[in-house]
């Protein structure tokens, strides 16, 4: 049973890989850079997505979302507060996106098609395994991390963290409550991946978002 | 394809199901009461264990515990340090712990047999979708949720949340500065699972563990 399992697995990814490059060459062709969001539960990735959609918007930006849950569009109405264009996805027992839910969510999207916008980003399901065998034809697939979760997640999820290209520290207003070990945390992650651009990051203070926006803007320009 | 692995996937879990009924019958011929954690990766897992070994030895009890984790072994050298006898699987990128696994590390276990020990934990891998699938052949499978995650994760895991017997808050020490909502997050466990039990926790101070124990305790004297 194994051999076939694996097999299938296989044909899976394979067949994901090849509906990914083409989301790749709609999103390159439409000039919108696709950043997609992967972290545990809890880590914050909703609350960072929405302080990141309101700077943007307020530097004359225009960012879109898509947001993964098993259930409920909780997220998608959080986000949607920020004015941005948002859409749920709900996978319904599936621990991960793939590239087939996220292209059929870019057609018949009311009113925005992916012309309109500068960024898209990609909200994953909490999952810190599933996701990385999922190619969702980003750019930048970011790697978060709270203070709050304990500084060797990357040594314990390497597969995650290894296929990231950006690592983000969410919550960085509660470190001295939790006694986060910051050297450490940094020390792992570029221990899994080295030469990762790292940002420290807390959406309620407001800390570092002003250089991952500039990230987000240098991005841009590199890749159109 | 996809029916090839609906079938595939019943399959699996069908085996699943059958091994843990044989666990269960050798659990409860060893009068062992056997509890699987399941949470985030982050919730605060291994600290809570660590904690509950330690109160348990100093109550006379005896407990042991099996650790779940792609890679690593830092979560059993960690809880090892509370003198109970633990043992780390790494599952190499399966998103959860299954019966198969379980019972390969119960034979061999260096000098303790389940006849030697009162309880068991199973820490699964930090995930909240993937284990609810696997029966462990577990009496009791406790969820845990720490303050910092955000109240709404029963709502949006519900397969995990509906299939737990107990469900543990942790790191409340941390309530105020994460503008934890108490009244919410157990309203959302509530809905998702009427009637279960809820631990309100703090490893680092302490608070909660109380009734826990006596919980586990009673827990145990029903089971045997």
């Amino acid at each position: 049973m194994t051999t076939r399992i694996v097999e299938l697995r296989r044909g899976i990814l394979k067949k994901n890989d090849e509906l990914a490059a083409e989301l790749r060459h709609r999103y390159h062709a439409a000039g919108v850079l696709v950043l997609n969001l992967v972290s545990s539960p809890g880590t914050g990735k909703t609350t960072f997505l929405e302080r990141t959609l309101r700077e943007l918007r307020a530097r004359g930006a225009w960012a879109a979302a898509l947001v993964g849950d098993l259930e409920t569009d909780n997220d998608a109405r959080r986000l949607a507060s920020s004015g941005a264009p948002v859409r749920q996805i709900n996978t319904h027992g599936i621990c991960h996106l793939d590239a087939e839910m996220i292209g059929k969510h870019l057609d018949n999207w009311q009113g925005v098609t992916l012309d309109d916008v500068d960024y898209l980003f990609i909200e994953n399901v909490g999952n810190l395994v599933c996701p990385s065998s999922y190619d969702l034809g980003e750019k930048i697939r970011v790697a978060l991390l709270s203070v709050t979760e304990g500084e060797d997640k990357p040594l314990k999820y390497p597969t995650l963290f290894n296929s990231a290209d950006a690592a983000v520290i969410t919550k960085i207003d509660l470190a001295a409550a939790c006694e986060f070990n910051r050297d450490l945390a940094l020390r792992n992650i570029r221990e899994i991946r080295p030469g990762i651009r790292v940002f420290e990051t807390s959406a309620k203070t407001g800390a570092g978002m002003e250089e991952w926006l500039e990230y987000l803007k240098e991005s841009r320009s590199g890749n159109l």
